[in-house]
């Protein structure tokens, strides 16, 4: 296995200019040589995710962009309102690649028998800079797929997997039998429902149209409300007494739905009660926020005692307190369950160049549950 | 010691009514017999504070209340909007008594030494139903003063001393060097202002008018600012630059300043950050809420990455999780300390009766710091 290597790598660089202009671009740079610990792999598939696109478009008001080019190659430039230049600090002036995970194979080996034990073999990667031609990186940072598999089915090993189980053992390690979760027909969403079902947690699926309860209630699920219907809340608070879930992990962030989740939770609690208590009830009630469908404010109307916490909920804050152990033995179970519990599903299957395209950043942006990008480079 | 003792008591009654409105009366009801471990205390000195409101008017839209009268004693019947009928539950139509401490003289006891002890002695009162003319409670529940003592300053011996008490206990236990606290010049912030002097905890004091950093300042505080100055988050982030806090409690619940303080802590953290993260900084930041000086929702931007936590704090949950030692560590001091550090000031006297005249009720409502009233009944 000898393939022909460029001399030249194009990746996706999002710049942030102090003026407060986001300059995106398909840019060349020289290709990297692995060293020793590290192999080149040739990326054949890695998905949008939402926790790409903050990177990638800096919150940049995308519908007054311009089209240019450099050096030959594409570039957006789009104007970033002043709040989100806020929390750009430290990236300011500083061209970022982006794209959190991929697959692709090996086609080139730093020395060392880690490296070349994967030369020719299809990897999953995590580490950044996946949206490229090519990803040098470190031997240790690839998971090695069967032969035969299928990029697509290796591109979103990680993120969504990890974070669908990281949902479970936050459950465990704090306690609460049963998990509510926002955004519920989402690749993550199904997973999670599959790994709830699997391993006999109950778990109520909120999802924003009636034609995600029928894909989710096809998959088996028990509980799944539309939060659009009239009765969202009379069946959000049943399906919480059914369950007895006292945490929820929210994708949404922005709005009110947060707050009307402990809102339900309460009233359950409230209904056990024996004696009135001005202050609510004694149970503990925790919603976690970890993505931001919804990029406005939070709002919550505090009726729901003063038993309760909200929280921001990241993968890697919580493999970090979780520990090695905790973090292989979930890896482990990626792996082998790869095409089954952890099947992700594209609708769009894009270029890199297609990446700085106006309409079809504007589809992506989007965030629409049922529609992900995966690019092929 | 000798006095006598009327044949029925007055109290204020709170009730909720079915139909959606408050029914608040001064009411005469039987003197209650103290039981053997019991004590009769006639009240001279109870306190309205903030978590007394909510029990007391339910939520009332009290600008649109009549007065009445029912056994000749006077009634006032006010309309509770529906969105606040929801969080009554099972109070409605039982009438409660009000008043969480107060203070007074123990006018006849139970048979008991502990009862017996106390008889002729002015006592610090913590339990409910205190706006009354006589409480009937067990002897445990009241804490002797040294006679002599002005039951004005016996009044308020548990709500904010053990509160102040709790948040420097909170900060200690969940690791924070520094604290941050809003509303700051009342009652409570003077005191907790008054411990964290003593025991060298760096305090940031967030007030809401210009005449309160005087207050604050003239009483020794080092960081006070005013949320209503045009540099406002300057001085927040210079203050937090200055102290490392990453804890605040927050007394007014509704509204964006919370978020903001979290939004602060955050911009000190990101500037101590070699390297720019998506994601947000490191560093852990915890925002309490233990009031409503502000009803209307809670609205935060999530602009402090992901680590970070908002949170209900309530004095019970709290002395219920620390257990008795740190609970009687507390009192002790708060006992050691009444006269200074955990001095009340009270900016108006009322009776009973004025408890129920509704301009008299505008003012209380109003919670306007600085405006501390005390029923003597």
């Amino acid at each position: 296995m000898t393939e022909e290597i460029p001399a030249t790598n194009l990746s996706i660089q999002s710049l942030v200019k102090e003026a407060g202009e986001l300059d995106l671009s398909l840019a060349a740079q020289p290709m990297p040589e692995p060293k020793d610990h590290e192999v080149l792999v040739r990326v054949q598939a890695t998905p949008i995710n939402p926790s790409d696109l903050f990177l990638l478009l800096a919150g940049a008001d995308i519908s007054a962009a311009k089209t240019g080019s450099r050096d030959g190659l594409p570039v957006i430039h789009a104007p970033i309102p002043q709040a989100a230049m806020r929390a750009m600090g430290g990236r300011v002036g500083q061209a970022m690649p982006v794209g959190n995970e991929g697959s692709g194979v090996v086609v080139k080996a730093g020395g060392s028998p880690e490296a070349q034990a994967l030369l020719g073999k299809t990897v999953a990667m995590l580490g950044g800079a996946m949206y490229a031609q090519y990803r040098c990186l470190p031997a240790q940072m690839c998971m090695a797929m069967p032969d035969g598999t299928d990029p697509r089915d290796a591109a979103s090993c990680f993120v969504n997997p990890l974070t669908a189980l990281g949902f479970v053992e936050t459950a465990k390690a704090e306690g609460h039998g049963a998990i509510i979760h926002t955004a519920a027909a989402s690749n993550l969403g199904q997973m999670l429902n599959r790994i709830c079902i699997a391993d006999g947690i109950p778990l109520v699926n909120i999802v924003r149209k009636p034609e995600q309860v029928e894909l989710l209630k096809a998959q088996g699920a028990k509980h799944v409300l539309d939060s659009s219907a009239a009765d969202y809340m009379d069946g959000l608070i049943a399906a919480i007494a059914d369950t007895g879930a006292t945490l929820a992990f929210d994708a949404i962030g922005g709005g009110k739905q947060g707050g009307q989740i402990l809102g339900a939770m309460e009233a359950v609690a409230a209904k056990a009660m024996k004696e009135y208590n001005r202050y609510g009830s004694d149970t503990f009630k925790q919603l976690y926020i970890y993505g931001a469908l919804d990029l406005s404010p939070t709002v919550f109307n505090r009726t729901f005692g003063f038993k309760w916490s909200i929280s921001g909920w990241l993968l890697p804050n919580f493999l970090a307190a979780a520990g090695a152990e905790t973090a292989q033995r979930m890896r482990a179970r990626v792996a082998a369950e790869l095409t089954t519990t952890f099947a992700s599903h594209y609708s769009h299957e894009i270029s890199l160049e297609q990446v700085l395209d106006l309409p079809t950043i504007a589809a992506y942006d989007a965030k629409r549950t049922g529609e992900k990008y995966l690019i092929r480079p």
